[in-house]
């Protein structure tokens, strides 16, 4: 499978991933990938991402279970950023929540938590 | 004002922001900030990004009159990317789509658009 022309040299072999709801619009998270993690999310249909601090490969929920299956991939206009739509299993956030994005910068410059949690991350992660 | 913790050190002083229609849900774009710009879109209410190629400020739809008036501002829960929910006038892409995400890959990896066309570029560019 031969990927179109995306630009990954702006970043040193990765292009900014945003991961949205394909059924409700909500934005989960936001990743990186490289050329093998976009190959191997249009072979699998599982998301795939690039760690920057682990520097490798790895498939979104490959050890807590909450993997995300992909619906469609996206490329922008200047080709160097991707959108994956995914149905996201249990919720996309390690601290727990469904979304990643789940606190609001109030104008004052104040945070708010906005957002539910959808599972006990002490229940997934206590292992590592 | 004074901002919440941002990882603006992971990309030498920026963080990547996800613009997203606040009614619809539709993604737009994605760009980036520096500290000064997340500052700028907060106080003015108008998103402000950072442009790598022409290293500096930019407010979205200056010269096009294609704002964006930001409803909500979000921060993930590493800290590292932001997300602007706005109303975006006109359409957010140079290119005269609604959306800068409007191409998708196949899974043999073949582009296909899929968006609409809002405005005619040529009007609004053929200045520069």
């Amino acid at each position: 499978m031969k990927l179109p022309d995306i630009d990954f040299n702006k970043m040193g072999g990765l292009v900014p991933v945003i991961a949205q709801d394909s059924d409700t619009g909500e934005i989960l998270m936001l990743a990186f990938a490289n050329k093998e993690a976009v190959k191997l999310t249009l072979q699998t249909g599982r998301a795939h991402y690039y760690s920057r601090s682990r520097k490798k490969i790895w498939e979104k929920g490959a050890s807590s279970g909450h993997i995300q299956e992909v619906a469609e991939v996206r490329l922008d206009c200047d080709n160097d950023s991707l959108l994956y739509k995914v149905h996201q299993r249990v919720g996309a956030c390690h601290t727990g929540y469904y979304s990643c994005f789940h606190k609001v910068i109030e104008k004052n410059g104040e945070l708010r938590i906005s957002g539910k949690k959808v599972f006990n991350p002490e229940d997934i992660y206590k292992k590592y």
